[in-house]
C-alpha cells in the first residue's frame, strides 16, 4: 500500500482545488465533508503525507489529536449536537474512500440516524455557513 | 457531564472485574470488546479519568494515539483483516455506552458487514485466543 499524491485531499492541501476550510495550521487542515453524514460533518486532515493511520508518523498522530478534540468540541457547540462521533477508516474494506489520512468528526443528534458515507452532496452555501460557525467556536 | 468512577472500564482499570487484556502500560489498557462488532474488535482505554474525548486532557490524547496505531496494525495482522475502523463515541446520541474515554479498533473484512454495537457477547475462549494473537503482534 503506497501513498498516491494525486488523491483529492492532497490536491486540496496544495490549493489546487477549493474546499470549505474551517481552520489551517502547519500540522493540519480542517474542512467540511462535502458528502456529510450529518449536519456539521467535519474532516481533520494532517498535512503530512500518509495513506491512512497504518503508515502514519506516530508524531503526526500525537500532534493532530488535540486538534481533533478541539474540532469535536467546536462542531458540537456550533451545531448544538447531542453527541460527536470520531471515525477514522483504513482501507476500502473499512470504508476509506480517499487515501490520505483523515479523521471524521460527525455531530450526532438525538433521534436522527447517521447518513451513509459519500451518498449525498451538501449545499455549498450551507457548508460555507457551517464552516464559519465551527471556525467561530474553535 | 461528569465522570462517574463506577463505570465498568474504571472497574476493570482498578482490577475489580476481569477483562481479556491485550496490553497494559502506564498510559493505557488494551482489551477485547466482549460485545464485538467484528472478529478482533479491540478497545484502547486511557487510564486517565475522562468521560470521553470532550473532557480529556489533550496530553493524554497525544500519548495514546501512537498506541491506537500500534493496536490497529496488530489487530489487522492478527486477524488477517482487509481494513481497520477506528471509532470513538461521545455521549449517548453518538453511541457511547460506557462513560470512560475509549477508542474502538475494529477489523473489517471484505464482504462482511460490521455488527451492531453491544448486541452479542462473544465466546470467552475465542476472546482469550484473539487477545493472545493481537498481543503477539504488538
Amino acid at each position: 500500500m503506497t501513498y498516491d499524491p494525486a488523491n483529492i485531499f492532497a490536491k486540496i492541501l496544495r490549493g489546487e482545488i477549493p474546499a470549505h476550510k474551517v481552520y489551517e495550521d502547519e500540522t493540519a487542515l480542517v474542512m467540511m465533508d462535502i458528502f456529510p453524514q450529518s449536519r456539521g460533518h467535519t474532516l481533520v486532515i494532517p498535512k503530512s503525507a500518509s495513506r491512512n493511520l497504518l503508515d502514519a508518523d506516530p508524531a503526526v498522530l500525537s500532534a493532530v489529536m488535540p486538534l481533533v478534540q478541539r474540532v469535536a468540541t467546536a462542531a458540537k457547540a456550533a451545531t448544538d449536537a447531542d453527541g460527536i462521533r470520531v471515525a477514522q477508516f483504513n482501507e476500502a474494506a473499512a470504508g476509506q474512500t480517499v487515501y490520505h489520512l483523515h479523521f471524521h468528526v460527525i455531530p450526532m443528534f438525538e433521534g436522527v440516524e447517521m447518513g451513509a458515507h459519500g451518498r449525498n452532496q451538501a449545499d455549498n452555501d450551507e457548508l460555507a455557513a457551517l464552516a464559519g460557525k465551527i471556525a467561530a467556536q474553535l
